[in-house]
């Protein structure tokens, strides 16, 4: 780590000493920027800024170039590996995600391939070794996936969903051909984060946004098992600098004992918990990375401020910490509050840290 | 309750002895049932069902007909409240429920009536008292109503939401207002559940779909707190009968305990906790009410009593179990699953009642 000039938020993914508590914002290049709104004009629509290389470097970089935060995320969707196993990637105004061809039948996910990232997912990469030169050591580079349960329920149901009952309906009567689908995508993803890291990526994350609307049994059967497969899987250290891994759960705030347990370096957090708590119960095992709810930064500075308090007093003291939101940032939040929010973090943390 | 010929679902609720574990499903009337499209078609539209009471009381014994069930629920919409304030309730299709006038301000709040529901709401009484006369003390009736950060929601978002924006900015930009009117609904709750009761509801349930969306300290702040207040408002005994109270957040697993303190007799689980680590929290304060997850009635026969099994399991030995799906049924379920369903839980239940 010794290139990075900012090295605290692998070092406090680590559990080490750092001198202020870092912090970076999920979905911080994002539509509440203008200058990302202009770029995306520019590139014509999301899925060719996420396929340009330049342009996906200069979203990435942008909240960069406003707020002292302590990393930077590759610019990317997280239905890439199922658009390259051929389903159909496209975005209906309004709808969000949607696949032309959905995942049916046994047979359908016995065709899907398996491919080198290097060649299917090269837009990807080149992004990746892009941003990374551009960062030129400044911060850490965070590379990412969706987790296999989170990217089948977009195959199956189609798109985006409520209840998912196409996805359930598999679960419940044709589970073979789930876990087999869920089996493929956890050897993808395996593939992908390793050619990240490859590339470039100095730490991954594993978003697995839909775990939460499953049961207990059912989270570690079908999300957890496979995230645990992933994390078996990926490259830990590369050109010798351990490469730290963070899972994401949203509403996973009950099963923190079990997401622990899969050997990951730290667990994102929603803000459905309070993270006094969840550090009492895993506190020693990872790190934890969260937690503020998102529509705080609706409020009056003094407002977030409080927020950004309450939340370093409930860690307290020690390491281990990333200060984020608890999911990403709201694409009508006023970028100085986001300032405010990156700001308050590092001016009230200090006191935690010697 | 001797004037009942079942008062299973009772007697659970209170944590008294019963032969086999009581068993309802949440929207136990609804799409799933070709009678219910018939009758609802009769209507017109769904709120023409909801305001005659011969049709609201129709649909609500339906799924009894087919259904070995142990409660009645009112037939009617959790919307009714804000309607009734004057917000202008209308559907649209595929849209869910929308308000003509929701809330932006501090001024509309304040002139947000909360009246007699005999006057307001006749059409809810008279659908209650229609409904216990033809239920003729087979079982019991459950009344229910949205609590009031539910309600709220829907009336600032002015529908259904996906990131509660606009109450969430209310929340902590105007908390004052969000106060104002979080306490006047849970007045009006308080007269409509009251006037309910006074009507036949035996039971009654408050549903808070949406507290799950926010942080601890503020769904204590901003939904339990109501909840707490509407539960000591309420009528606990009517013509010498006891009337339990049911309180049920989705996504609030993690707030039993806090749930269990509120002076409620029951807590509605979803299914995103095990029913026996929630027993293991909460179970010697109040009686638990669930928790199949609602998508395992796409199972064949076989994996819905496997599934109910596990349940009846997990609770294990004593009383104060209602078997419940953790949310409502799908509207795609084959009745004959639901019964499937209902059976097992009177089948598999036995041996763990003496």
């Amino acid at each position: 780590m010794s290139s990075l000039k900012n090295d605290r938020y692998l070092r406090a993914l680590m559990r080490q000493p750092v001198d202020v508590t870092p912090v970076w914002m999920m979905r911080q290049a994002g539509r509440y920027l203008p200058e990302y709104k202009a770029t995306r004009a520019q590139a014509g629509d999301f899925m060719a800024l996420c396929t340009n290389p330049e342009l996906a470097c200069e979203v990435t970089l942008q909240p960069l170039r406003r707020f002292d935060l302590d990393a930077a995320i590759l610019f990317s969707d997280i239905l890439t590996i199922p658009d390259a196993m051929g389903l159909g990637l496209y975005f209906e105004t309004g709808e969000g995600p949607k696949f032309e061809r959905p995942i049916t039948c046994h047979a359908d996910v016995e065709k899907l391939p398996v491919s080198d990232p290097e060649q299917s997912l090269r837009y990807v990469m080149d992004a990746v070794r892009t941003i990374r030169k551009a960062l030129a050591g400044s911060v850490p580079l965070i590379g990412f996936s969706g987790s296999p349960w989170t990217l089948a329920t977009y195959m199956v149901e189609g798109g985006s969903s409520k209840a998912f009952t196409k996805i359930k309906k598999m679960a419940f009567s044709a589970p073979e051909t789930l876990h087999l689908l869920l089996d493929k995508l956890a050897d993808a993803v395996i593939l992908y984060l390793n050619a990240q890291i490859a590339a470039g990526a100095q730490s991954v994350m594993i978003f697995d946004t839909w775990g939460g609307v499953l049961s207990p049994r059912d989270y570690q059967l079908f999300s957890l098992q496979y995230m645990e497969k992933i994390v078996a899987g990926l490259t830990r250290e590369y050109d010798g600098q351990k490469i730290p891994v963070t899972l994401f759960t949203k509403n996973g705030g009950q099963w923190l004992e079990a997401i622990a347990a899969t050997g990951c370096d730290a667990i994102g957090l929603d803000w459905t918990i309070n993270i006094a708590d969840a550090k009492a119960r895993v506190g020693d095992k990872v790190a934890l990375q969260g937690n503020m709810d998102p529509s705080v930064l609706y409020a009056p500075k003094e407002r977030i401020e409080q927020e950004v308090s309450d939340i370093l007093a409930g860690f307290g003291t020690g390491e281990g910490h990333v200060f984020n939101l608890g999911h990403g940032i709201h694409l009508d939040v006023p970028p100085e509050n986001a300032g405010h929010f990156v700001e308050a973090v590092h001016k009230f943390s200090k006191q935690y840290h010697k």
